[in-house]
């Protein structure tokens, strides 16, 4: 491992234990240590991973690609509906009918409400039971979070996906943050399934978690949703058939032939190098900065995302 | 005062001594108690107030306006140099030159860096000490949100603004938050002066608190911010000149016949009205809600702002 990373270790596990303490603590804290910057140009091949093609389902609009990981270990039903109504193209077509600035972009059949000419579901499901949250499982991967969370006991990252978790009531689950996905549903828990999707395109709604299905997040092309024209009518949605932003296709990468599929690379979030880089966000080191927060909020850890240039799989 | 909002007294009260316990204890809190719609259904004239022409800056666009609401108690010289800057039209034709997604929006001259093209400065300062934070000042507006936060000891609103104090060191400071304000600066501390803006269009980016002089609110038109197309140079800066979105006037409101301002009414944050409002968010009311947060983060309170229908002053 490069020599920038291996350095850090004392400083990082200091900075740990010192996290009890804020403020004036954390100002005095020493600068010496990588940025982000010097964290990613030190990274190896092995802090990337490739998305799953099983896992990744890609929005194509006429300008662009948005791809979303699938979070299979945390809304599995879900997930299996949401690439079951790829499969049998049901998305495309629809359309982005409902965006509410600070809040979120929504894709649904902007014909939901007319059964006659509401889109048929052929082999998928309708409607699901809620994927709220599930069983705590220690074996899943979790980098926690070294700072505490408003809203829950723990939170941290299982391979790029926020997640919350609790000890006592022995659950975890997917929190409301950026780029995260899930699937729209009316009053009732199961009413829900992945037919329609929403986007979070503002600060982190945290209200929503354990309300509402999450299934994926935005790991590329967040902008073809975030500065979309917010909707004029109650709750963002679009006033005029003509505003709607249509979805050309839906796919799951792994039908499509290699030749079109956008090769990413993520990076790992349960290593060392993950581990300084949420150090170098907890207390950057860029000139700029004059004061260092000390801490870290889970909505403001990036998870750094790269097209793979080289094409090596 | 109407009987929805004085009902809430006791069960509200004891919402604030629970709130050290999390999870379970708040998803068995009650249902009972206004939503915001009844909230704001029940304000009373006296729960709005209209904003000081003196400290509000509008930023007019070819296609409307943005209108800010300067925060003079917590950055006194920017503010004054804002205004003195506007009255004097140096941000007549200068443009949002960056749009970087999740993150800010930036206003500067183009010219900035030719010293023979830069925009001049008349009366008012090029750069000012820095505002990064102030005196604690107990006699300031402030009510406390009672769920903690991770960057700072205590957080809450001064009058709509987001603000943390810390009683050790003695000081306030406005936080980053969706909407907020600042002097963008280089990398002296004193570098800044408000002659660049930019505006927070995203998730909550609280490592620049203190870090950066904020000195004020977008409290309209902030979508003709944030759903502006991302630059794609780097840093979201525009890579070219035709992509940037001309400001065509900027105007202390003070300084517009009243047939011109943007009459606008904003909800006080010290009235307990107000603190109705927050705990309608702490604990949503909405049938649509299965699990309520019992918590909220200072970036996720809302304040009301509303179009004064009736022309009253």
């Amino acid at each position: 491992m490069n020599p920038i990373i291996k350095t850090r270790g004392s400083a990082l596990l200091a900075a740990f234990f010192a996290s009890a303490v804020l403020g004036s603590a954390a100002e005095s804290a020493t600068r010496k240590g990588p940025t982000m910057a010097d964290v990613l140009a030190a990274s190896q091949p092995g802090d990337w991973r490739r998305l799953d093609p099983e896992d990744t389902l890609y929005l194509d609009f006429t300008d662009g690609r948005v791809v979303i990981e699938l979070a299979s270990d945390f809304a599995p039903r879900h997930v299996a509906n949401v690439k079951a109504l790829a499969r049998e193209h049901y998305y495309d077509g629809l359309a982005i009918v409902r965006v509410q600035d600070n809040y979120v972009v929504q894709l649904a059949d902007p014909d939901a409400e007319k059964p006659e000419l509401a889109r048929k579901i052929q082999r998928a499901q309708r409607t699901l039971p809620a994927e709220f949250q599930r069983a705590l499982d220690p074996k899943l991967p979790f980098t926690r979070l070294p700072d505490g969370d408003v809203y829950a006991r723990e939170v941290g990252l299982s391979e790029g996906f926020p997640v919350a978790r609790d000890r006592r009531s022995g659950k975890m689950w997917l929190v409301h943050s950026y780029g995260m996905v899930g699937a729209g549903r009316d009053n009732a828990a199961d009413s829900g399934g992945g037919a329609e999707l929403y986007v979070v395109i503002g600060h982190a709604p945290r209200q929503l978690d354990r309300n509402v299905t999450l299934l994926g997040r935005v790991v590329y092309g967040m902008e073809r949703l975030s500065a979309l024209p917010r909707g004029t009518g109650p709750m963002g949605f679009y006033d005029k058939a003509e505003q709607r932003i249509p979805i050309r296709t839906s796919r799951v990468a792994a039908d499509l032939p290699e030749s079109e599929r956008t090769d990413l690379e993520i990076m790992r979030t349960g290593t060392p190098a993950f581990t300084e880089l949420i150090e170098s966000r907890r207390n950057r080191r860029e000139d700029w900065f004059q004061v260092q927060a000390g801490r870290i909020e889970i909505g403001n850890v990036p998870v750094p995302v790269r097209l793979n240039s080289q094409g090596v799989r």
